[in-house]
């Protein structure tokens, strides 16, 4: 399983950067659009998530903007934010979820925006790697997070 | 001129487009990130530009986000924003000048914070075409616009 999910983000990482036809249009079209980042360790997540901080709060602009990618199955934990979230997605399948509403599924292009204090969830579909920019106020304190998202809620059954 | 500024917006669009070895991928990796949007109407502008609303701000996040394209040599005039902004370069080349320092080349996957009440611009480079994705603060009201920008200013002269 997890060899599996490896197998499938080497392929998505290998179309990115393989797709085009010579060296320059790899270089400016086919690359990643962020770096990938470090690697979570932390148990908010389950599977297999790498973050990247692209902007850091401070006094004048409390946004964080982190780049965030989950390889296929990867999810965070149900959570809230003290001050609600817009993802972007950018490459990949993903799903999102809110307390009580049905599963969604993020493509390229898609915007969410996730009101404040909500429970939700995030993270890639079950065969497709997933990559968001996250951008998350954090005036009114970091993320709360909760229990982890059952295999029923994360099929979508 | 005109002529030269579109015909480098259609080509930058068209390798997006082309630059990939199946229609498969194209439409995966290739294709633009988001839609381009509107032409750009008011004077605020110099050159082409068009803008796409990708998320509106509301009483609970007042943060607007917007993808944005120049056109080779279009920029903004001069202007600030009351809550600062954030801007994620995602293709092409750009400009970027805080009033008083000199202008920085933005490529993609670079991110700028501006903070808020600093006089800047932002735009494409002479030739090449640059989009990017615009995180604006609504809270303390909207962008004030100044003079347009010269065009020493514009070849950082």
């Amino acid at each position: 399983m997890m060899k599996h999910k490896f197998k499938s983000l080497a392929i998505l990482l290998l179309c990115f950067m393989v797709a085009c036809k010579d060296g320059k249009q790899t270089e400016k079209t086919g690359a990643l659009l962020f770096p990938q980042g470090d690697k979570n360790t932390n148990s908010n997540f389950k599977g297999d998530v790498w973050v990247k901080s692209l902007v850091e709060p401070d006094s004048l602009n409390e946004n964080a903007v982190g780049n965030v990618t989950f390889a296929a199955g990867a999810r965070s934990n149900w959570h809230t934010h003290p001050a609600g979230q817009i993802l972007l997605a950018t490459e990949g399948v993903g799903y999102y979820q809110e307390k009580g509403k049905a599963k969604i599924i993020l493509r390229k292009g898609d915007s969410i925006k996730c009101p404040p204090n909500l429970a939700h969830w995030h993270g890639a579909s079950q065969d497709t790697a997933f990559v968001q920019i996250a951008i998350t106020g954090r005036q009114h304190g970091p993320t709360k997070w909760l229990e982890p998202v059952s295999d029923e809620d994360y099929r979508g059954l």
